[in-house]
């Protein structure tokens, strides 16, 4: 037991020391290491084509058009169940994704680092509300907005970045925390508090005053814009936390749709999963949990981040289950 | 006591019917009808130059050199002092002001209409922090701040605000509320949120990318930028519920840093009056409660929305005062 309290003393001294900064906007394939063309990122722990959920596969179809593998729809979905694109968990990449979490070449994601320990975690930029790939989306609405912040929003919203040198992150959560927000359900302070923070600066490197105003615009609109952000900094934060021998600390939870997954810090890369819940909650009229899909994403990390920071270990089980050196399910 | 709570009733439902909107930003000498040059409006019941404390004096002085009505401060002080100026409180012309509160023809004010019942009222624009006119501060940084304030703020942003058809505020403010914002020492989250609902109508409508930049910082760095548009609007609720006779409802509280006034509804325009206090706090390190001066500002009209919205009736002590008819201090 001593060896497992001086290894989670020492994840967690890591974890609370953490100096996260969004740093830059760049797409996946020049900041993935290994990222290449036909292969796919998902959210959770791994899975192959025939265990997806229906928004999973959805969410698939539509990144291989977005990223013109295939023509439509019908044919990616052909490509995809036939072995036409090879499909990873992002955690492999040190990236996360929301939801179906799709993250493929192109894709522009916020570049966030931890600056104690020099280490680097990605994220997609948030889609917004209504029809996204997040959920499984995939029209031409979808594809369409996908195009406009690969081409247009990313690359103005990381000039301002850049401009500003980056943006230290714990002074917002800080704010936002104190302001009623909880960095996953709920970001309407944080996304308030960054657009305040890069907003001048988005103006001054900014020249087109219409794309200005769209840029804008789509992020005032979308109280969950900072999710992603926070999203990326919990996996820069938890990821030097991982793979501390005997540590019972759990450094990432995630949901593919089918499988939930975590990691455990004594057991480094290795996931332990099992089947993943429905969550009880409020449906639109006319629907109901018949309707609904099991819980998926990796935004909790978001969670891992607390719990590493705020709980001193896992539970007894995890500790004996890294203490008997038992293989992990996946 | 029956036309008591009748009257009051009245009173409480009009604050409580309220629908603030702002809708501009016009020069006061176009906002205040009878606003003249020479003439300067003040935060707090009437007062006389010989009355007046250290910090309004000084914000006078700054005041009349910023209109040019002097070419000095030593001028400006003289002018004061010897009638050269009206004095008139910023309630008589339906305006409201931070501290001293000073409110000349040419500065951009906030136009808050209640659309409920078409009343109209106004408040300066926040100066931020440090050396500001509303403290008493009148040199050459305070009066470049204003001037741009006036040549390149106001107009920018009154701008926006009328091509964005106005702003309704209840909906900013019970978001801002829920957020740890009470209106008057904290205005994080309303001047945030304000910043996230103007900003892409600001980016639209700015044509200078510079200058875009500039306003958007000058917003963004001030926490309490949101205070005086609440104060527009507090006065633009308690107005409609003033002169209603019978009524006890206190329907403004304001200090001139001499005397503390309030309004009570069935007195109508009539202010009564006692010596302001010296409130209780914090100071800088050398500093001390002799280095400091009484209670001062229009601000407490926020208060008074609160207290016209959630008390029903002013004390049982100021329901008598009405009902003797007994003359007011002032």
């Amino acid at each position: 037991m001593k060896l497992i309290e001086e290894a989670n003393r020492q994840a967690v001294a890591r974890i609370l020391g953490a100096e996260p900064r969004l740093i830059d906007i760049v797409p996946a394939r020049e900041a993935l290491s290994g990222l290449k063309d036909q292969m796919i990122l998902h959210a959770g722990p791994p899975i192959t084509w025939d265990r997806m959920c229906g928004p999973m596969r959805g969410a698939v179809a539509g990144a291989i058009v977005f990223e013109g593998w295939a023509d439509d729809l019908k044919s990616a979905t052909k490509l995809a169940a036939t072995g036409g694109v090879e499909f990873h968990p992002n955690h492999h990449f040190g990236a996360v994704g929301p939801m179906t979490g799709m993250t493929t070449v192109s894709m522009p994601l916020f570049v966030v680092e931890n600056a104690r320990f020099t280490n680097r975690a990605y994220c997609a930029i948030n889609e917004g509300l209504g029809k996204v790939m997040r959920f499984g989306g995939n029209d031409e609405s979808v594809l369409k907005r996908l195009t406009w912040l690969r081409n247009v929003f990313g690359p103005v919203l990381a000039k301002a970045i850049r401009a500003r040198g980056g943006i230290e992150l714990k002074s917002i959560i800080a704010r936002g925390l104190s302001m009623g927000d909880e960095m996953h359900q709920r970001n309407l302070a944080c996304s308030s508090i960054f657009l305040r923070e890069i907003g001048p600066t988005l103006a001054r490197t900014s020249t087109d005053n219409s794309v200005l105003a769209d840029c804008f615009a789509f992020i005032a609109q979308n109280d969950q814009f900072f999710l992603n952000i926070a999203m990326a900094m919990g996996k820069a934060m938890t990821d030097p936390a991982n793979g501390i021998r005997g540590s019972t600390i759990v450094t990432a939870m995630c949901r593919n749709g089918t499988d939930f997954g975590i990691r455990v810090s004594g057991l480094g890369d290795r996931w332990l999963t099992a089947p993943v819940e429905m969550p009880e909650g409020l449906y639109f009229a006319g629907y109901s949990e018949k309707d609904a899909n099991p819980d998926m994403g990796d935004s909790a990390i978001v969670e891992t981040v607390g719990l590493g920071g705020f709980a001193m270990a896992a539970s007894p089980a995890v500790a004996g289950f890294i203490g008997a050196g038992a293989p992990s399910s996946a």
